[in-house]
């Protein structure tokens, strides 16, 4: 086995093939002039197993191309079988046709990946699991809820509430409680069947004067980690965290929910940024020795 | 047969549309905050034809990326079969394999389109035919070199002298002569075999006071028509243009290719602005015909 390391993910690449102790593949990256990519295998893969650690955070189409360009030069120079660690999967909200005349994107993206040389693929908190079925080469998506847990831990910011901020995100909050220990719940919108108006339930929410650590997958422009944040502003809890696996911050998102009241905010290397405080090295290693 | 609209040619599918006398299919194209594509075909393919009009000039990778969607789109709504017209070919000069670790661009981007959905294609001026060759499904390409210099028959610009600015485009400042009529040649680099020196022999081209059209697929950058119009000022033309199919004209190129003495710039729709003058679209529509 050899770790690719691509471009978005140099340095969680290098992370991952030190924790396996195999060696690492560097490759060169270029834009031309007029923003096509180039891309070379700077080492060889004659009859290795290649782990392309690419993540597709934006500018996604730019990544994604890259990631299949590696795959495609991978196979080319001998790898006899490519895994694509992809932590952020671009294109996996549309994961349905809800309306007539859509593509199924990420269903398009993944056969894409296959013909350019991926034979199977691990991601990390994907949007829907369900997603992943429809693949035409192994997919598997890994929690990361419980590191980022761990983190506070960490911090000594123990028996904190886990908050997901809507149902969706309920099993994750219920991950980070197995490790924070101070109880869980998520934010209900309600709709009420006459004025048709949304409400969020909060009555059962016991948080006033805990630290709340508002838990997601992923954090885009903001606007539900800062509407939870806001709701939990009127249930006087102590302090407001928010910690997510993909902090991709869009625009000026990490200004906006700090001026609502969270204090910090985590996130992981899926993304790499300043917020990305935990990485998922560990979790992936562990899915690449099994 | 129906015209299908991409957000890149949406003009130049319309024209083609029109004069080919078949319905325009629409689409809805939005980016999501986080920069991801998002489309929607809006009409009917069942058992049709779809011609997706689509060209990849920068930026090539998102453009791509949409063009698959929309094939796959238009095969799960029925469509029989998928042509794709792709005016610039994004990655068609990684046409091989130069340098060990490479991946073999242009091939990888075919399969991926293939797999979207894409049956057949139709480009224009393709850096290097044989590229096509190797390509998942039949794959031409078509030369606007005769269009663009009618184009410049049609401003009462005649026997213009045709450059082609080096060898490689020689076969395109042959073309534009047909047209024109005013001779043509290329400028040669020739490189000193004891000082390794390169120069460009000019002493066979006779264009004293002549009107010069400099011919060529692709301006990028510039650097190659302006180091052709610089070499050119020394040998006493009158007035000098210059002609291309895609006018990429990345950063400064335009300004700088007017400063070194060019007084026009005409390239095609292939890459819409305001120096494409000549419309790809009776050229493709007879394409399409036949």
């Amino acid at each position: 086995m050899k770790v690719v390391l691509g471009a978005s993910s140099k340095q969680l690449g290098e992370r991952i093939a030190q924790l396996l102790n195999v060696p690492k593949v560097p490759v060169t990256f270029k834009s031309f002039p007029d923003g096509e990519s180039y891309i070379k295998l700077e080492g060889d893969l004659q009859n290795e197993e290649a782990v392309i650690v690419q993540t597709t955070s934006p500018p996604q189409d730019s990544r994604l191309i890259q990631l299949a360009l590696m795959a495609d030069a991978a196979k080319r120079n001998g790898a006899k079988k490519v895994r694509a660690v992809v932590p952020y999967l671009a294109y996996a909200r549309q994961d349905k046709i809800f309306l007539q005349g859509e593509a199924l994107s990420i269903e398009t993206i993944a056969n894409m990946l296959k013909v350019a040389g991926v034979d199977s693929l691990i991601t990390v908190n994907v949007h829907e699991e369900k997603a992943l079925s429809k693949f035409p080469f192994p997919a598997k998506t890994v929690s990361a809820i419980p590191a980022l847990a761990e983190y506070f831990k960490q911090q000594h910011i123990e028996n904190a509430f886990a908050l997901a901020p809507d149902m969706g995100a309920r099993y994750i909050a219920e991950q980070a409680q197995q490790v924070l220990k101070g109880g869980c719940g998520y934010l209900e919108k309600q709709r009420d069947r006459y004025t048709g108006q949304v409400s969020i339930e909060t009555r059962s929410l016991d948080v006033k004067g805990k630290t709340v650590i508002i838990f997601d997958d992923i954090i885009s422009t903001g606007g539900t980690i800062i509407a939870a944040a806001k709701i939990l502003k009127e249930l006087g809890p102590g302090a407001v965290y928010a910690a997510c696996v993909h902090a991709l911050l869009i625009g000026d998102a990490e200004k906006r929910i700090l001026d609502a009241g969270v204090k910090e905010i985590v996130g992981t290397d899926s993304v790499p940024s300043h917020v990305s405080k935990v990485s998922l090295a560990p979790l992936i290693a562990k899915q690449l020795r099994s």
